[in-house]
């Protein structure tokens, strides 16, 4: 996020930061006021988001209201994936933008319009960087990471896992073809974050899905 | 990249782009001086550009000097995977920063020393986003990316296959469990880049490494 580290850009950072904790908090009121559970979702590129949420509004959407906005650099192909499921989308691009702010969320929830007591899922730009630092006003971060991404990314990046509520560790499928040890990976996050929890699952096989559910089930009773 | 879109913070963002454009002019004479090909490596966190670099040094150290400066937000991981192949390595901590810029490449590069008639490979933040628009005075791009994210990445992160002169495919291991479409891939990545170079490989497994490897050998012939 330091482009350069004068300071002068320091301090621009700052205030840029501030402006966007004020609109993320007012996104924070707004959800509130209607009853609505948001949820950030932030990964590297290919983690599998999209693939997570597509499974989930198919297996939740007779259950619980739910809605989309996705975050892209360009294309409207991840909005298409989630209007197949029938579900409501709007899709925002950053063109060279690195991440979602307050400020573009809360244009896309006018878009959006999300019903009272819904769940809202906000799929961010895909980086494990840059969105650690852009409070959304959401009420948890979850941050999803595959197995194809090395056992020691938690330590590499550790802005966005301290950050993240929740690890999502996707593509259990693939684990038998990869070098990668779950085990050490966890240990490796709560190094990092005490208190994060974290969810092992496979998006594309189904894996361990329930669990990921009853967690948003919790997370949505407590807030809508 | 674009933090907030306000006039004064694309005017900051346009006068950080300039003085790093300086800067890397002046990398890039320093690298000509010196007689030194440089390559910025570039990918998503795990798309495998550390272990493409153990396998490159293992492989080809005995032919061509090489030399490696590492990029991560925190850690010393992957400069102490390099050394343990006997190369010479630097490790940049970015701490919060996104990316590699051209005067934390000169400051690494003095430390690091690296003889003339030599190849310095610089392994970017893993971040298909930011780095792309960084120029640090290399004389070629590489984006590095993995076939388990998802065949339409480069439509949906355009930026970094435009500024890209060559893509490793990279995982090629991988592909018989994966959902992803190699010439589909290749196909959106030229529609971007029309002139990218496209090599398939497995770092791990050594798949078609020989196509990297002399692609490496003309740009050295080229260069030192």
């Amino acid at each position: 996020m330091t482009h350069q580290p004068s300071t002068r850009l320091v301090d621009l950072e700052l205030e840029v930061l501030a402006k966007n904790d004020l609109l993320a908090a007012r996104n924070r009121g707004w959800f509130e006021g209607r009853g609505i559970l948001a949820l950030n979702l932030m990964s590297s590129p290919g983690a599998g988001k999209t693939s997570l949420l597509e499974r989930t509004i198919r297996d939740l959407s007779s259950e619980l209201a739910l809605s989309v906005i996705e975050g892209d650099q360009e294309t409207l192909l991840d909005a298409e994936r989630i209007r197949a499921t029938g579900c409501r989308v709007v899709q925002i691009n950053t063109g060279s933008g690195c991440h979602l702010d307050a400020d573009m969320l809360a244009r896309g929830l006018r878009s959006l319009d999300p019903p009272a007591q819904s769940v809202v899922f906000i799929e961010n730009v895909g980086n494990l960087v840059c969105p650690a630092l852009f409070d959304l006003g959401e009420h948890s971060k979850v941050v999803i990471m595959s197995v194809t991404e090395g056992d020691d990314k938690p330590l590499k990046y550790p802005h966005m896992f301290r950050a993240a509520d929740v690890l999502l560790l996707n593509k259990l499928d693939l684990l038998p073809h990869v070098n990668f040890d779950v085990e050490r990976c966890i240990g490796y996050a709560r190094q990092i974050n005490p208190d994060l929890e974290v969810l092992t699952v496979s998006a594309t096989r189904g894996d361990e899905l329930e669990r990921w559910y009853d967690w948003l089930r919790q997370r949505v009773t407590a807030a809508v």
